[in-house]
């Protein structure tokens, strides 16, 4: 009898298993077969042995310490949110080290840790903090809980063998199921949008429904709730809509359509799309190892593979990616979201060996079937360069709500980078400069772009949190390479406003080997006023780098008073003119950015041609701009009106016309030579640039020229209202008639 | 007949070649041995090649121009004068590279160019600029006439023998006779002075000397000229006397004896250190090489050595050389100086392997015996760490002129160092800053010392020369880390004054584990104000890395305003207090440095501790601060009165305390944390000094404390008049008593 018992109670726990999971585990991120190869070949692949031993001195060292899963009570940087933080990754990174390592130190750790889950979750409320539109239980917010959810399963998927059924159906009972319930059917205004936000839930609650082989789970995932209640007008913690107007599509396939161009381009910029990065790739593994019929990786023509690659393209030569909008700089490809996009998209995205190394760079693998093929193929020496590119990523679900635009000329020192800005807002998180630029070298920025006003996680710093200078100065235009009016910024300052439009892309050439140009139209910044700028970067063996040519077209039906900074860095060194420096410095204004800055020094132009050199990072930079003698030019630097530092007190040279209807402002810059502070010798000090000049201005085309100390000159001819490329034109221009087929004509016209 | 005539011709080119010298060529720095060495193992030693490799490509690319030997005309910057600067360095390298390669290009190359002075050189008077107190003939100032024989006597050297008799007989005496007596026969202000001037002079015709085996010139170059009408107030162009009162020898050997302190300190600061050991080192290889009896390394207690040594330990964690008084910033033991100085002290002053380590650093090594046996000692493995230390380097001749103190604590990241100048006024190049301090950590300055205002050979600023500001700003006490009393600078900003006095080192100790100490007075920077200065450096496991803790004792028989800056970098983080931050921006003053910084906040103390963090390199530094309520905290930034933008606009802060006769300023810096970009985490991010005090301040001690945020407490006595080691001294502090002997006690007073 009690043989008999025994026997039954075995059959039903086989049928059981039978009957809940069809599969073996782990089977999320890690697979069965993916442990026993890097279980076999671990010894003999270093980058992803030292992953490993990360791994294991991070959770050793922890483990010391023994379990802590408090009551919840901090909002994000206090005590129990760092530590539910550190214990989702504790999780995660023991689970693997168990399959990697068979130790079951690292199995009877996480089910330790689950079980205190388990026993804390069911006597959870909302998080008290009650500060979200969108409250977790452990954490203050959804977002966190669904971070905890996309670690956990993991380290639940690797244990999952290990326990007991009797374990495994606590943990789900009590923790994972009512966990997954209340990131979605709990939070219909959490889950059920098209935002970042709901990505980390819809991955969340599918991730933990592969483990469980829960189908409700993974359908809810994919698709979203079915219904939701959510009204017309309920708005998230940042002001912004919970559902767009005809949004009707949820889940995570609705994320893959609507979040990204069709370039893969995320539109709140490169660091906000680094971050969104992870549960999708994370997500989409699972998917691939669970429903490959499914053939995420190639959905939407590649869509996830193509994300991968732009994000990586949106960097400097750091490997940095370019602070547009709100970002933190220093952020690049070796954080944690883009180790994992990295190895996913190279396993499961084609084998690109130029990704290989980008990994090598990282200098860690994730702990799995990707990160092994990872170090796989860098110790075969598949590894190649990764070769970023010129491109116009374009902007928007349907592609067509402007784009960013990516310029890059010359190699190694020679190397100059452009980035144009003629996106759509961007959101929340979008800054107030339409058409603006930015520009760096193979040291990496040259004419910057601010970045955000704040200091993440840097608790002195208004908690790490965005400071009220992000919407004062780093949104504003002025803070921008980017033409202001009135002293006005783009949509006034608005961001609903600025929601409702995109620049236009107007043209894009990085064909040629002596010029790669981009040109695009922005009309609904200011009302009444139309501007068209067309950015070049010009390869020519006179000059020691590539310069970047700058020509911008402004028209208004009335006067207005144009300013058009450009923001540099370092000391600067010379003028061509004269300037007078105030002897008190003054804020400039009261708002719109310019209560931010003072003025440093303003002169005018002896003649058409104002040039300013300056020398930072023991190079020499230069940029001459051709003005009319009344035109004011100003050098200011921002540090006003900023009661707590908040702010960099960086220069900025600043072009003004007054009272004027159309103007041009036609401009290049230079990145020229070197100083040696130990030899003390300046090579290549000065400019090479002897004149910059506006041919012809009319309705149909801008010529501008530019001419080297040696009496070469070059001309640009813009078409300002036909961008085909097979559209034939013929202007005179000083006597001299041009004709060409195409949006723009360059020609070095003196030698 | 014909033939006896022959024969007789011979024989007298025998007799002539055996009176002019008994030596064989090369015999200055190359040696025949050496050669003979080099050749037998350059391709076993990969630095020396390079170094090789790195001449022939120099001298190859150059030799496809053709020789240029132009009259001279050009200052400084100018084309002939870098033609001629060029033409040494070719030629030394080209005579080395004949010897080395045994390629008669080589030896023609020089031949030529040498012709063509020879040519020119008779036809030359001085140099038509007509601006030094001692012109040259080939260049504006005889300096740089001595720079070209101290180079080009190498050539000839490793020619000579190569040459036929009558073209050495043409070389000598058109060119490199006459050229000798014009340095120093013809110009004594120039010659006979104990100067740096004077060492390339001295330098330049012994190694001539050498080279012909002129008995003469050697003696010159040993001992000056016998007589030489200077008159008592004769200057040079920077102002300074051409002869000190007293002095009354001339020649190398005074420069050994007189412009090094007894230390290897050289009074100017490291900065123009490195440039005057170059002369130095070569010269005394040339001595070692024919006149070993002379035993010139070991002159005045292996001065030479000692002086390599004391440079190599003004450095930096990244080798650059502090920028005491006078020095562009970002020079370092990498110079062209600093690898002949490694080279020639590693090879005949002791073999030092330490040495070897820099010398790897420099990746080059001289190409003669001292550059062989350097890298021959590098390819066996020889190399060890070079140790940097802890040292008070006595300034003066006498070793009676104040000293410069280093403390170094840590090691690898928690490396922290600091220099205390408390030395005398370093002549005309001496900045007005009496017992300043400047602290280093393991990333490089923490506290800096602003160097000098002076963008060398950057045309744009001023001619690449010294700026208005270096007088203005760069030199006065406000600029430093140093005490300004009624905002006046050290002795009224008067070189002159500065020159008749130095400070007083009071005691020194860096023997113990847990604190490092140096201690100063200064009494005559200002009439009736008594300062005296005590900086430590505390290893305390308590703390992530050592503190610094700063005593500034103040007194006077009147009162004062008193203002000690801490000039920092990056951003201000926070502070303990509130401060207004003014709306409008002004100079703080119309003098002494004032009128070239403006307020930038100010603010009050709520209790007796002043805190401000800021944040720098990703790091977080933190100073605490005992104060009174009624100090005012100010925060002030350079680069008001600046015309033409050639100050760096860099913050500091300043602690006031206003009508006071008496006064103690006490302060703990603590460099702290650190913040990952790619992470967002911020670690230690936060100050852990809880309190800093000043117990007791009488005539005979002064006692502060400070206290970390786990209630721990520490306490430095100093004894204020007695610095003896041996004094007992007992003191009841707070109601506690203390005994102990020695200038200062140091206890954890509570834990």
């Amino acid at each position: 009898m009690h043989k008999f018992k025994i026997h039954i109670l075995f059959l039903f726990f086989i049928l059981l298993s039978c009957s809940v999971h069809s599969q073996t585990h782990p089977n999320l991120i890690l697979t069965k077969k993916g442990v026993a190869d890097i279980r076999a070949e671990l010894n003999q692949l270093p980058l992803l042995q030292s992953s490993v031993q990360q791994a294991i001195d991070f959770v050793d060292g922890e483990m010391l310490n023994g379990i802590d899963v408090p009551v919840p009570k901090d909002m994000a940087g206090g005590y129990t949110h760092n530590c539910h933080k550190k214990n989702y990754s504790l999780m995660q990174k023991a689970g693997a080290l168990f399959q990697i390592t068979q130790d079951e130190k690292y199995a009877a750790y996480v089910r330790d840790m689950l079980m205190e889950y388990a026993k804390l979750y069911p006597t959870l409320g909302l998080h008290p903090a009650n500060r979200s539109y969108a409250p977790g239980k452990i954490f203050w917010q959804n977002l966190n809980d669904a971070n905890w959810l996309v670690y956990t399963s993991q380290a639940y998927d690797c244990i999952y063998d290990w326990l007991s059924a009797k374990e495994r159906k606590k943990l789900e009972k009590d923790l994972f199921r009512p966990f997954a319930d209340h990131l979605s059917v709990d939070s219909p205004q959490f889950y059920n949008r098209v935002h970042n936000h709901s990505t980390w839930g819809n991955a969340a609650v599918g991730m933990i429904g592969f483990v469980m082989n829960d189908k409700e789970l993974i359908d809810r995932a994919f698709y979203g709730l079915k219904s939701d209640n959510i009204k017309a007008d309920q708005k998230d913690n940042d002001g912004g809509l919970i559902k767009m107007p005809g949004q009707n599509q949820a889940g995570f396939f609705a994320q893959l359509d609507h979040l990204f161009s069709p370039d893969g381009y995320y539109t709140e910029g490169p660091y906000y799309q680094r971050y969104a990065m992870y549960p999708f790739v994370m997500f989409a593994e699972a998917i691939e190892n669970n429903r490959p019929d499914v053939k995420i990786f190639e959905y939407r023509d590649n869509l996830l593979v193509k994300a991968v690659n732009t994000l990586l393209n949106l960097t400097d030569v750091n490997g940095l990616f370019f602070p547009i909008n709100d970002a933190q700089k220093g952020m690049s490809y070796l954080s944690r979201e883009l180790v994992s996009s990295v190895d996913i998209i190279y396993h499961f995205g084609g084998q690109d060996s130029g990704l290989l190394s980008v990994a090598q760079k990282q200098g860690q693998v994730m702990i799995d079937d990707s990160g092994l093929a990872v170090a796989k193929a860098i110790k075969e020496g598949k590894e190649k360069s990764y070769q970023k590119k010129s491109a116009n990523y374009k902007d928007g679900a349907d592609g067509e709500q402007g784009a960013l635009g990516i310029l890059r000329a010359g190699k190694g020192e020679k190397e100059l980078c452009l980035v144009m800005k003629n996106t759509s807002q961007g959101m929340g998180h979008g800054h107030f400069d339409k058409l603006s630029f930015s520009l760096y070298d193979d040291k990496g920025e040259v004419l910057p772009d601010y970045g955000a006003a704040r200091y993440v996680n840097i608790e002195q710093k208004f908690g790490g949190g965005y400071l009220h200078e992000n919407n004062t100065w780093a949104k504003q235009t002025i803070a921008h390479n980017a033409l202001v009016v009135n002293r006005i910024s783009h949509f006034g300052g608005k961001t609903d406003i600025g929601n409702e439009f995109h620049s236009d892309p107007y043209f894009f050439d990085s064909d040629r080997e002596n010029i790669q140009i981009i040109s695009a139209k922005e009309n609904n910044a200011y009302p009444g006023v139309k501007m068209h700028r067309t950015l070049a970067l010009i390869n020519d063996e006179q000059f020691e780098k590539p310069l970047l040519l700058d020509v911008f077209r402004v028209n208004s039906d009335s006067v207005q008073e144009y300013e058009l900074p450009y923001h540099f860095m370092g000391q600067l060194l010379s003028t061509n003119y004269e300037y007078r420096r105030p002897e008190v410095l003054s804020k400039m204004g009261d708002s719109n950015g310019y209560q931010h800055v003072r003025l440093e020094a303003e002169g005018q132009a002896d003649g058409n041609n104002a040039k300013i050199s300056w020398f930072v990072n023991d190079r020499f930079y230069s940029l001459t701009s051709y003005v009319s003698p009344e035109d004011k030019l100003l050098l200011i630097r921002s540090g006003a009106s900023d009661p707590n530092f908040n702010l960099r007190t960086e220069p900025a040279f600043v072009i003004q016309k007054n009272k004027k209807k159309n103007a041009v402002f036609a401009s290049v810059v230079e990145v020229h030579g070197s100083y040696d502070r130990i030899t003390e010798f300046a090579d290549n000090a000065f400019s090479s640039i002897s004149k910059v000049d506006v041919l012809e201005n009319t309705d149909d085309y801008t010529a501008v020229s530019f001419e080297d100390v040696n009496d070469n000159e070059w001309i640009l001819i813009i078409v300002n209202t036909d961008a085909c490329k097979e559209s034939k034109h013929q202007v005179k221009v000083k006597g001299v008639d041009y004709q060409w087929s195409g949006a723009y004509y360059f020609i070095q016209s003196k030698r």
